[in-house]
Order: C-alpha cells, then sequence, then structure tokens
C-alpha cells in the first residue's frame, strides 16, 4: 500500500472522515480486551454515512487494504484490534435513529449506542430488550455483530432476534438491504441471520431495523445468598421448569468479594454464591412469580432471600453485578472469558474452574447470566510476576475445554474475535470449520473484512 | 443415471429403504400445492436413520443425481416437488424424540409431526410453540427447513427462534453438528440460523435441538366482526403498540363466506372482517389485557365482539380459521399466496388485492397471521373455464408485486419453493440474489440439493 493511494481516498471522502495523525490512530488500536497483539493502523476512518462506507470498502478493495470496523470498542475479545497496514473503519458517527411506533420498530444507524437506541423507543412506551451490561458504552452495530446477549435474554432472547432488517456493505464494495418492517420473512435463504454475530467479518452493518416490543413494567427483585454454588445452580433449573424471569444473574463468592473488595455495598461474603432474580410479570400475576422464585431459593437451601419490589433498590443489585468487569479490572490483569453450557451442567462448569483456578494459582471469580448457563468466569492475574501470564493463558484455555467437554460454547455472547479464535476449532472441528470458510471465502475471497476475526 | 449406478444404493440400504414402485412414486411427486411441473423422481428413500441420510447423499453426489429432501408433504409452495431423473428423500421415518427437561430441550428426528413434538413436550408441563395450521400433518424437519410460523407466532416467534442445535448431511455426503444444548452460542458464524429455512437447499436435517418453554395456561378468546378490512386492521396496529396478544388472526368476509359455504358453523357473513385474539396472559394480568383488545375493537367500530374463558369454544373459532385452506380447496383450484407487509400497510394490501381480484375475475379471500401482517390471499379459479389459469396466475403475481411494493415479502412463512421462485429476484434484487447464488455454490456446487426450489 503506498503512501499516494492512502491519498485517493482521503481525497474521496470529506475533511476529517480520514486520520492518519498519531494518537488518534493509538486509540482506536484497542477494544477492551486490549488484545496486546493488536497492530497498527494505517489510517482511521470515521464516516458519517453509508456512501463514505461504500467508497472506503471499494477503496479497500481495489488495493487489497485490510479493514477493521469498530463501533464503540467495548468488545471483550479482540474483535475490533487493528491490523498493520489495515485501516480502522469506525462508525461511531453514523447515528440517526427513527422509531416507527405502527411498525414497532427503530431504524437505527450502527453508531448509536444501545442506551441510546432504548432511550428513544422508551420516548414511545416501547422497548429494545437486549442489554449487554455495557449496555451504556456500546453500539448497536457491535451489538448486531457479535450477536450481543445481557442479562434479560432470559425471557427475551438475544439481538439477532430483534433484527428484521439490515442495510450491508459487502467485502466488494456492494451495498444490500436484507429484511425490512416486516416481523416475518421466509424469502430466500437466512441472509440477514447469518450477518448477525458475523463480527464484521462478511459485510459492515450501516443500517438495521430492530424490532421493539412494548415496554414493560417496573421489576422486583429477589436476592437469594447460598451455600454452595451448586445448590445456586439447582435453583437456577428449578425455576427454568415453570416460568422464565426476566433476569436470573449469578456471583460466586470470589465475584462477590471482588465488588465488595472495589465498592463495599454489603453483600454476604460468607455466600458461597448469589442469585439476582427479577419478575416484570404484569401486575396480578407477579405475586405468584415471585413465590415460585422464592420457593426455589428456600428448597435450594438458600441462607437468605430478600424481596423488593421498588425498581431502584433492584437496579443497587444489578449494578453491583454490573461492577464486577471493574472490580476485577481493579484487581490485575485479565483474560475474559464467555463460556456457555446447558443449564444443568452449570454446577459441574463452576466446580471444575474452581479446580482449574487452585491447579495454575490463579484466580477465577464466575459471573454469569445464569439461566441460560452463559458464565464470565475472567482469569486474573499478577502481570508483574514471572510465569503468571502463562499460568493465566493455560487456565484459560482449559476453562473453555471444559465448557466444550460439557457440551457448551467458547463464547456465548462476547463472540470470538482474535482472543478465541485458537480455540473456535476445538468446538467446531474441522467439517463445521471448513464450511464457515467456505462461506467466508465466498463473501471474501480476498480477506479484507476483519482478517484474523474468527478465522486466522 | 444407469440403471446399475441405483443398484448400488438399493444394496447400500437396508430391504425397504428405496423403492422404485410407480404407485409410491406417485405419492411422492407433490406437495400439498400439486404443483404441475413436478417431475418424476427415479426412486423414494425413505430413510430410517442418519446414516441411511448420509449414504444416499454419498451415492447421489457421487453419481451427480438430484435430491429431493421431503417431510410430510404439507409443503404449499412446491418446495418438495419431485425432479424427473431424481430421488425423493424421505424424513418421514426418522421418528426419535427426547424430551430433556433440565435443559428444557426436546431431541428429535426430523420424521415427527409438530402435533407429536407438542404432545411430548406436554407430558411434561413444556410447550413447543411454533404453530402451523398443518400442525397435525406436517413434519419438524419440513418447518425447519421452511422456516414454519403459525398463529402464535405473533407473541412467540417462529420456528428459528426455537432451534438450538441441527444435525445435517451436507451436499458432499459430510455430516456436521451445529449449536446444542446450550442456549446461547456466538462462536463462529451463525451457521444454524443460515440452514434454518434453506428449504432443503444446502443440508438435510437429521436431527434437531429444539428450545422449549413452560407450558402457557388456557386461553381466552375474543373475537371481533368489523364493517371494514380497514377498521380491522387498524385494531391490529392498535393492539400492537400497548401488547403482544398470544394469536391475532384475520378473515376477511370471502373467508368467512368460504368457510360458512363449506362447514356451516354461524360466522357473520355481513362483517366485512372478522379478527380472532387470543390472551394466554397469567391469571391475575388477563383481564387487563382483555380489555386492551376489547378497546382497540370497540375503538375499530367493531360491530359485535365476543368474549369466551373456555378455551375449547374458543378453539372452535380458531379451527374454523384453520378450516380456510380445505375451504377453498372445496371452491376451485388454487394458487397459494403467503405475502407478508409490515403491519401498518395491511389495510393497502388487503385494498389492493380486492382490485387485483375484480380486475382479473378471480375470488382471492383473504386469512391472516395479522398480528405479525402475513397473509394468505389465495387465489381462486374454476380450472375448467378456459384461460382462468392464466388470469389467476396474472393476479398471483400482481399480489406479490404489490406486497414488495408495500415493503414486504412474497412469503412470509411457505418459503419460496418452486411456486415463488420467478418472484424472489423481484423481491430480493440482483445483488442479494448473487449473495445467495454464491452460498449456495459454496455448499453445493453441483446443485444436487433439491434442485430448482428457491434458485433456478
Ligand atoms: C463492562 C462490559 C460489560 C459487557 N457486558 C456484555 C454483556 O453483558 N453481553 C454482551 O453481549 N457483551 C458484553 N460486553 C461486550 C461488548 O460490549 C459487546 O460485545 C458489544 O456488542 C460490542 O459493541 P461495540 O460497539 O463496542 O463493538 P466493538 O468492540 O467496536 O466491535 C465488536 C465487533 O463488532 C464488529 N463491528 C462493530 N461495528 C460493526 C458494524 N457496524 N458492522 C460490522 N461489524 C461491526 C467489530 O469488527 C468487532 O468484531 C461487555 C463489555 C464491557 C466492557
Ligand atoms: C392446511 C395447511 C395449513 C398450513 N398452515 C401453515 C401455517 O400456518 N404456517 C406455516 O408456516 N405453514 C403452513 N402450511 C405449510 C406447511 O405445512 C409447512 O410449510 C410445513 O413446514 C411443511 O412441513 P412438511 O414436513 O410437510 O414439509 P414438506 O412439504 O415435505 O417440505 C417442505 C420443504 O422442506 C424441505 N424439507 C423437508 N424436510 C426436510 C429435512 N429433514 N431436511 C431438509 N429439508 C427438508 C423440502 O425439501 C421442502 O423444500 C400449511 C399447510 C397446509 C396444508
Amino acid at each position: 500500500m503506498s503512501e499516494s493511494s492512502l491519498q485517493e481516498l482521503v481525497a474521496a471522502l470529506p475533511p476529517g472522515v480520514v486520520t492518519t495523525e498519531a494518537a488518534t490512530i493509538e486509540n482506536y488500536r484497542h477494544d477492551w480486551s486490549r488484545d496486546p497483539s493488536a497492530g497498527t493502523p494505517i489510517a482511521v476512518v470515521r464516516a458519517t454515512d453509508a456512501d463514505q462506507v461504500q467508497a472506503t470498502v471499494r477503496w479497500a478493495a481495489e488495493h487489497k487494504v485490510p479493514i477493521v470496523p469498530r463501533g464503540a470498542g467495548s468488545g471483550l475479545s479482540g474483535g475490533s484490534s487493528a491490523v498493520d497496514g489495515g485501516i480502522v473503519l469506525s462508525l461511531e458517527r453514523m447515528r440517526k435513529i427513527e422509531i416507527d411506533t405502527d411498525s414497532r420498530v427503530a431504524v437505527v444507524e450502527p453508531g448509536l449506542l444501545n442506551a441510546e437506541v432504548k432511550a428513544a423507543a422508551a420516548e414511545h412506551g416501547l422497548w429494545y430488550p437486549p442489554d449487554p451490561s455495557s449496555y451504556e458504552i456500546c453500539s448497536i452495530g457491535g451489538n448486531i455483530a457479535t450477536n450481543a446477549g445481557g442479562l434479560c435474554c432470559v425471557k427475551y432472547g438475544v439481538t439477532t432476534d430483534y433484527v428484521l432488517g439490515l442495510d450491508l456493505v459487502l467485502a466488494d464494495g456492494t451495498a444490500i438491504t436484507l429484511g425490512g418492517k416486516r416481523v416475518k420473512d421466509s424469502a430466500g435463504l437466512s441472509l440477514l441471520k447469518l450477518f448477525v454475530g458475523s463480527e464484521g467479518t462478511l459485510g459492515i452493518v450501516t443500517r438495521a431495523i430492530l424490532r421493539l416490543i412494548p415496554a414493560q413494567p417496573p421489576r422486583s427483585t429477589i436476592v437469594g445468598t447460598f451455600p454452595t454454588v451448586v445448590a445456586a445452580a439447582e435453583a437456577v433449573v428449578d425455576i427454568g421448569r415453570t416460568l422464565r424471569p426476566s433476569m436470573l444473574e449469578l456471583m460466586d463468592q470470589t465475584s462477590i468479594n471482588a465488588v465488595e473488595d472495589y465498592r463495599p455495598m454489603g453483600l454476604d461474603r460468607d455466600a458461597a454464591a448469589m442469585l439476582i432474580a427479577q419478575s416484570d410479570a404484569p401486575e396480578g400475576a407477579r405475586e405468584a412469580e415471585i413465590a415460585i422464585i422464592e420457593q426455589a431459593f428456600t428448597k435450594a437451601a438458600a441462607m437468605d432471600v430478600f424481596l423488593t419490589h421498588d425498581a431502584d433498590e433492584g437496579e443497587l443489585f444489578v449494578a453491583g453485578r454490573r461492577a464486577c468487569f471493574d472490580a476485577l479490572d481493579a484487581r490485575g490483569a485479565l483474560l475474559l472469558e464467555d463460556v456457555g453450557v446447558p443449564v444443568p451442567v452449570l454446577p459441574k462448569l463452576v466446580e471444575g474452574i474452581v479446580a482449574i483456578a487452585a491447579k495454575h494459582q490463579v484466580e477465577i471469580p464466575v459471573v454469569a447470566h445464569a439461566g441460560d448457563g452463559n458464565t464470565h468466569p475472567n482469569v486474573v492475574y499478577n502481570a508483574a510476576e514471572e510465569g503468571a501470564r502463562d499460568r493465566a493463558l493455560i487456565a484459560f484455555y482449559e476453562v473453555m475445554d471444559l465448557a466444550i467437554k460439557l457440551g457448551g460454547t467458547i463464547t456465548g455472547e462476547h463472540g470470538v474475535g482474535r482472543a478465541k479464535r485458537r480455540a473456535l476449532p476445538d468446538q467446531l472441528g474441522p467439517d463445521v470449520m471448513a464450511l464457515t470458510r467456505k462461506i467466508k471465502n465466498a463473501l471474501d475471497p480476498d480477506g479484507i473484512l476483519n482478517p484474523g476475526a474468527i478465522l486466522d
């Protein structure tokens, strides 16, 4: 890539869109996983509309320059780590939104934050459910590219369940529209769903049509503490047999302690595990739902059960849960896990993780979207200590191996990115890897879209 | 394809699996659309396990023999119409099922009927929601291959929302497993979702893991009759703003009359349209939900509103709705439509259909899964009358054109099959067709899997 061909791109776009300034470039090299192997791009392109995205991709296709699409950079698996000699294509400036109340959809550009979409919908009494813990700092484009999950997924599903339409720019610069404001569509292959969760490797999202649902009533919160993680997991399985609470999160003892150390809020440090459940059932049906949750807690030998109908008070516990990441960040260097297993084997996963942590002398606190078996057993280590990162890395892969052995996945919601790429073949096997490669090659034969993410 | 190579296949499979008997072959040439252009296969293979499916596909791949996968043959778009010189691969004998109550999933072979999956889940207090009107006569494999919808989709979503895992045999005979019993999974491309709705053109489903949810309480039914179809459609939009009823079906006057002619049940022949809504909200919340529906009906100038909490009485109306297909079948030859539009333009679609029917002197009664804008304006004509089929065909394509112009789809749930293949490019455009072709070519370069379905 010659300097002069980059000048072509600069000339093709309005002033300020392409930056080659070193300080800016540094700011766009990493996502939240701070991938140490992230490269240095030759430029950052901050497009303000789909035409600019298309112009950029056409230019990159012509010159075979790698493009790393980037939303808000809150990713936890190095999906938007920059690539040496490539460009970072940031979508953060594409921020239009329109709520169509009759069709009950939001038509959004990718750069809006998840929280902004929620807020715009709420103005019309509507709700966009998917709620990653990072909802205030992650973009809708990134959510779509990773098929983001969150806390309400146990009842309301994940991002893909809400995507009705996408505008995309493909690897050769073709702009396409898939789906639309219709709720049901069986015409042709499910291409729409293929692009959701493709982590920027198949196309760049420039617009999305998102399904909204009527706003739900304020939630009641039920918090239980348990003598063992197994007991807590049993309560989770039990609840799942009869209802779908609007939230069912787990924190193990190490996480509780990490949060208490970081931001004391009076959580019970003696509890082996804590469950935070919520019910948003309509008034009238609420009491019955809470009773089922409380009974399941009690049956699983809960040490303490606390109920509040005050949404703000409930939010304090959820905020505690959400603080886990920051609490751990303050504790040492991190390797971020996102393994998921079938709900009934959650206890086995957590037990196995305890053993792995002991074996490699690292701390592995577990927080989980327990209701759907998706856990974040993040490996904490002391970066200054010799050999600690190596031990942590071994633990990191052992946790993924364990999840695979238990019929699970190496990533429930964060995506593979670059951080989990090496483990992907262990989960999918050679035939599914070959199939993945076939589709990637068919859509991006030169491999310019986010090279190194998902696939080598 | 020589006679001797077919003998290879016969020899490779247990006795009774391959049939070349003319009477059997005739029985496997058509689905319910009775596609007049259906071909004559050289054999019907009725596999009893995945190994036999794999052996069949390997043999077909070697000899480049087209395979038409077939479930129960209830399809309405010629998706399983046989192909001259090909084989029909029926999955109807693969009927194992296992309910895992802790993981809350059903592990099923494709030949089970939808109703059988529902019944097996119900034994454990669980529910498999997707409910095509044909649920007693269609297979789960066919449902997955078409991404089948139904009546409860307005609240509970379509088939793809319930598929957690698939075993598939690919075009070259490779057997793969995608997904599993875990609820959330972001590892790699969303291949699982790509296969759902692919109508047997990318792979053959030999096993599925289906998400179940807790059984819902018996439903209340609210029936309203309206002076105009527009009024009924306005009630639909209105309801959608505040709640998601568990059913919201529409029948227009022509459909009401067709059902009354076929099976008199005292429906109001003077009504321009009828809405059948159901609520399965939990006790306590039920009354409020019903009140919203009743108010929306009244606001839209309903002539008559009828409410019953008796599930059996409510089921009579739903059975009337389900009888539409048979009622029309008794009335003449049919061209089966499945167009969907954004809910707010439902009135425009229905008005336009009235005009198309008048213009071409055909009858086009409309029944609709109104809550999600998916309609079945089936074209009825007298096959004995000269020129009638031609006029009907013109009307058939004009209805699809109209849906496309209104931002809709040519098929909301039945799939493209062979019947709607010509109209698909009008909806998707050349770029998305090219993308579709790329994926088909990447996965099935010799085009042996269901050639003629979706793509030419
Ligand atoms: C504290 C914290 C908590 C979190 N909790 C959750 C959680 O509960 N659930 C969850 O799912 N995630 C969670 N995450 C992870 C992260 O927020 C999500 O993965 C989010 O979806 C990333 O969005 P982003 O805009 O930041 O994307 P980025 O990090 O910028 O990019 C993520 C991936 O998407 C691609 N991409 C971004 N925009 C586009 C586009 N427009 N077109 C094509 N590709 C694109 C990138 O190339 C990259 O592969 C959390 C993160 C943090 C820091
Ligand atoms: C009276 C009536 C009412 C109906 N109502 C509805 C409705 O409300 N909603 C709805 O969605 N549909 C409805 N249908 C259409 C039909 O029942 C569905 O499309 C159903 O999903 C087809 O299932 P099947 O087993 O009969 O499949 P088939 O008709 O045998 O095949 C359908 C398609 O799936 C493919 N296929 C079948 N099995 C497999 C497999 N194991 N692997 C790969 N490909 C496979 C075939 O090749 C074909 O392309 C209705 C049909 C009738 C007759």
